[in-house]
C-alpha cells in the first residue's frame, strides 16, 4: 500500500498504526466473537474503552478535577447553540471574539436565540489574518467565547484572553490535544474529533461542573451538559466506534510522550512550512500576521494565482492530498494536525522550493 | 473465530460480510492510500458513499419523491425534542399514543418545550404489553406521534393507527427496514441506525418536504431539518464511518432480496421463539399480547425466576450473547434484528425447549 501524506482540514489524518489495530479487532473485538459496533454499551466490554477514552483524556490533557468531559454528537456546530442554552445568563452578555469564519458561525447561534451579545472584536475588514493583542473584556460578562485556531484562516490564540474569572468557552476544534492548556478561566472546552484526535461522529465537551447550575428546565434533556455529566456520557447510546478510535488516538499520544512532546512536534512541523513561505522572496505569502501563525493549519496564496492548479497538480502526484485552501481566502492551505507526521511537512516544504525555484 | 449469536437490543448485530469488507477498507479506502475516516466529506471519494447511502435507501424503502432522507446525529433520543420543535403547531395540540418507555420519554421532551399534547393512548397500566386496536384521532391534531417497535416491551404496531392526512411521526429505531411501509400519511420517519441498519452514532430521519414550512427563525440552524435538507446532510461535518457502513448495510439488505425478503426472514425467525414460548406449557411466559407481538424483539419471563441466571449462564456458554431482559420487564429479550441470521433464532428455539425440559 502506498500511503500518502493527506493535508485535508477535517475529517484528517490518523496515525496509521491505530488503523492498523483498528483493522484487526474490527470483525473480533478482543475475541469476544463480535465487532465492537455490535457490542452493547451497557456492557463491560465496551464501558472499558468509554471509560478508558474518557481517563486518558484527563490524563493526556492534565484536565482539572472539577470538569467532566463529556462526549457528545453533532460536532462543534451544535455546541454553537448549546453554549447559549446552557450558559447565558439572563441580563447578563455574552462576549465573542470574533477572528475567523466559525467563531462568526458560533455568534450567529446565539443570536438566533435572542441572547445579549457583545463582540470583544472583530478582525473581519483583514479577512480574519490577524487576532488583536489586548482583548477588552468588561467584568460583567455571562461568559466569554473564542475560536483557539481558526481553520479556515490559519490564526490561533498564542495566549488565551485573560477574563478574570469570567467562563472562557473555547472552541479549540482545531488545536485540541496540540499544546499545553492552562485551565485557568475555562469554563468549557469543545472539539469535533476529526481534525486532531479521531474520525468524525464524536464532540469532546470539557464543563467545568459549577456551570450546571447555569441550566434551565426548559432545555430539552438531551440538550443539557448535566444530563451527560450525570450518566457518564451513557444517557442514550453513544457513538461507540467513534469513542474507540479517539481511544486507540489517545493512547497514541500518551505514548509518542503526551502532550509536551506532540507540541514540541507540532511547533517543529509547522516551522519548517512557514519557513518554505518565508524564504522563497515573496513566491509564496502566507494568509495570517506572523505572530498569530497556527500550527495546524498553514494558509498562504501564491503570487501568481495561475499557478495555484498546477502546485496542485504536482503535489498531489508526489502523494500530498488536500492542500487546496478554502474558497474565502484561497490559494493553499496545509493542515498538519498530530498525526501529519514530520516526514510530511518535510516533503511539503522541499516541493514548494523546487516548485518556487522552477515557475 | 468463534462468532457468537448477538440477541443484544442495540447496538446490536450486523452482517459478518459487511465487517469484513470494513476490515479490508479501513486503513486503504478504494486504493486511497488513507481510510474512509481521513477523508474529508467535501471530496467525490466521501460523496460517492454518502449519495450511495442515501440511494440505497430509498430504492429498498421505496421512500416517494416528495421526501428527503436525512442523516443526523445525536440518535432517536434527539428527534424526540426535534419533532415537536419544528413540527409543532402554536394553537393544536400533538397527539401521542404511549406504548411503551421510548414512547413516554418522547412524549417527556414535547412536555419540557411546553407544547399542548394529548395521549392517544396509554398501556403503562399493562406493563405496555399491548396496543389498542382503535386509536381515535381527532381532526384537529398538530401531528400524531407513534412508536412503531417499542424495544423494551417487545409490542410492535402491526397496522399504523389512520390519521386521515395529520402528519404521522414513527420512531422506527428498532424496527426500520424490517418491513414494507406504507408512506400514506407518513410526516417524519426517523430510527437510530445501531439496532436494524449500522452501528451507532447516525440517526436517519426521513421527512416530507411540505413540513419545513412549519419551522421557526428562532430554532438553532443545527436543529431545523431544512438546513440539513437544503445541504444533503453536509451542512456540518457528517459521521463519515458511520453513513459508510450504513451504506454497506443497505447494499447487503439489498442483495439478499430487499424489504420483501427480509420481512418474510423475519416473520419467520421471530414464529421459532415465540413457538417456543408457546409450546412450554406455561414454562415461559410472552410479555406482549399475541396480536401484537414484535418480530424483533421478542420479550418473554421464566414461569421460575430463578432459573433466569441459569438460563442466561447456559445460553452465553452456548454462543448466545444478550438475552437478559430490560429491568422493566424483566426476563428475557431476544432481540432478533434484520442481521440476525436464523440459525441464530433456531439454536436459541432449541436451547429453550431443551432447557425447559431439563428444569
Amino acid at each position: 500500500m502506498k500511503r500518502v501524506f493527506n493535508f485535508s482540514a477535517g475529517p484528517a489524518i490518523l496515525p496509521l498504526e491505530i488503523l492498523e489495530k483498528a483493522s484487526k479487532e474490527i470483525v473480533n473485538f478482543k475475541e469476544s466473537g463480535m465487532s465492537l459496533m455490535e457490542v452493547s454499551h451497557r456492557t463491560p466490554l465496551y464501558e472499558e474503552v468509554h471509560n478508558e477514552a474518557i481517563a486518558l483524556i484527563k490524563e493526556v490533557y492534565s484536565v482539572p478535577d472539577n470538569f467532566d468531559v463529556l462526549f457528545l454528537q453533532g460536532g462543534a456546530s451544535s455546541q454553537f447553540f448549546m453554549v447559549p442554552m446552557n450558559v447565558s445568563v439572563s441580563g447578563k452578555s455574552a462576549g465573542y471574539a470574533i477572528t475567523g469564519t466559525w467563531g462568526e458561525k458560533a455568534l450567529k447561534e446565539a443570536k438566533i436565540q435572542k441572547r445579549d451579545v457583545v463582540m470583544l472584536c472583530n478582525t473581519k475588514e483583514s479577512n480574519f489574518n490577524n487576532i488583536p493583542k489586548n482583548i477588552e473584556i468588561k467584568s460583567d460578562l455571562s461568559y466569554v467565547h473564542i475560536t483557539s485556531n481558526e481553520t479556515i484562516q490559519g490564526v490561533q490564540f498564542k495566549k488565551y484572553p485573560e477574563t478574570n474569572g469570567i467562563p472562557l468557552i473555547i472552541d479549540a476544534s482545531s488545536d485540541v490535544f496540540s499544546y499545553k492548556i492552562d485551565w485557568k478561566n475555562i469554563g468549557i472546552l469543545y472539539a469535533g474529533a476529526q481534525k486532531n484526535a479521531g474520525p468524525a461522529g464524536v464532540t469532546i465537551v470539557i464543563v467545568r461542573k459549577d456551570l450546571y447550575e447555569r441550566e434551565n428546565d426548559s432545555i430539552p434533556t438531551m440538550l443539557r451538559y448535566s444530563t451527560h455529566a450525570k450518566e457518564n456520557s451513557l444517557y442514550n447510546t453513544p457513538p461507540v466506534w467513534c469513542i474507540y478510535m479517539l481511544m486507540l488516538n489517545m493512547k497514541w499520544l500518551k505514548n509518542l510522550g503526551g502532550i509536551d512532546a506532540i507540541a514540541k512536534l507540532n511547533e517543529k512541523k509547522a516551522n519548517l512550512i512557514y519557513k518554505a513561505i518565508d524564504e522563497s522572496a515573496g513566491f509564496y505569502i502566507g494568509h495570517a500576521e506572523k505572530s498569530v501563525r497556527s500550527l495546524m493549519n498553514v494558509t498562504f496564496v501564491l503570487k501568481n494565482k495561475e499557478l495555484d492548479a498546477k502546485f496542485i497538480k504536482e503535489s498531489e502526484e508526489l502523494g500530498m492530498l488536500g492542500l487546496k485552501g478554502h474558497r474565502s481566502v484561497g490559494g493553499m492551505r496545509a493542515s498538519i494536525y498530530n498525526a501529519m507526521p514530520v516526514e510530511g511537512c518535510e516533503k511539503l516544504a522541499e516541493f514548494m522550493k523546487n516548485f518556487a525555484s522552477k515557475n
